[in-house]
């Protein structure tokens, strides 16, 4: 266990990420490991740093890497959808919560074509990784970050979030809502929601849904994305 | 240890909302508890839920409650700032992100004096709870969310939005930009960070600042807030 843990690839990324700043690091103490399989899933872990003042603070990790999500606008008869994903949270007891399409990245770079994957696993919507527009690149220019980060006081946790937008007709549409998708291997349960994109942001508080939009909206007003 | 976790208000409330959910809980299993001095921190466990149809799947939670977060607006002759609080996140290696000023909720249910109480802790800024803007009811009436859920699949993190607009002087202004800030007591090192208001989106890809842009900017746009 001990050995996976010291290659997972968030580990790895973490470890030469604390090297880069002046924070010492005293210690750390695996307190559990999540496998998925065989690939180490989740690691939970605490640790103590010693600041350049030599003040040391304890800090709890809920490591669990990267992930993709998508703002999909489908465009019909000139009017702006959104597309989610609804099922159940578990961890926060939302039923059928929804959240625009998203997974996890599973250690390597490509996290566009892991979005175009996840996207139709999850929607049936066909896309090529080159029609995505990299909201977070657009905003954060040069590598500044990897993603919008979900909590930094707890976790690792980043999401790089994309933009697609696709013309598409009433039938299309008509087809999407309601539709019931998912990995049955995963019992993974899943209902798409349609809805116009102007009313998105007051259906759900979800943090990948609100900050995609605020990403695309404050781009869209720099006529940075169309 | 067994007795805390059971009292545990994240727990608690978590074990009351799964009975509202058509998922059925077969076991829970805490695989770490973090203790903040005498009270419950951080619950780490594992699950299997059930659902409906009789398919199961485990769920990895990583529980530590609610926060609290706020968008400042400082108003100085006719201009918009906005106030980030940096600091070093320890999980994501990024030294001193920037992000609106936040605080964990102990388990009560007063989130605005939370709120006005950390606003004052991490920026000296002085507010009374009732100035505060609630962009979470203004934009889910009714106690639909608790709040932005910060990661469904993996931890029941909801962080209450606020939003509150104050006329400042250029003086302080002036004496907040750079200002350090933190409580002495728990080695927090925080250095504040001033800017004009139509910046923010671009200067932090932390999820809370992200989401409240994007709720502030809707409801005003909708002229529901000020």
């Amino acid at each position: 266990m001990h050995e996976k843990v010291l290659k997972a690839v968030p580990f790895v990324n973490w470890l030469n990420g604390m090297k880069k700043t002046k924070l010492n690091l005293n210690e750390v103490f695996v307190q559990s490991v999540d496998m998925f399989g065989p690939k180490v899933g989740f690691i939970k872990f605490k640790t103590v740093v010693t600041d350049v003042d030599g003040d040391s603070r304890p800090v709890v990790v809920f490591m669990r890497g990267g992930s993709v999500a998508i703002l999909v606008v489908l465009v019909c008869k000139g009017k702006e959808y959104g597309v989610l994903v609804r099922q159940d949270s578990v961890p926060t007891t939302q039923p059928l919560f929804p959240a625009i399409p998203a997974g996890m990245l599973d250690g390597n770079g490509n996290f566009g074509g892991v979005a175009a994957k996840e996207l139709e696993e999850e929607t049936g919507i066909k896309i090529h990784a080159s029609e995505l527009v990299d909201l977070i690149e657009l905003a954060y220019p040069d590598g500044k970050y990897e993603g919008m980060y979900v909590s930094v006081g707890g976790t690792d946790e980043f999401i790089r979030l994309y933009y697609v937008r696709k013309e598409v007709s009433e039938e299309v549409l008509k087809d999407l809502e309601g539709k019931e998708t998912g990995l049955a291997a995963e019992n993974e349960k899943i209902v798409l929601k349609v809805m116009p994109l102007e009313n998105l942001w007051s259906y759900t508080s979800d943090s990948k849904t609100l900050s995609a939009l605020c990403l695309y909206q404050n781009l869209k007003k720099m006529a940075k994305i169309i």
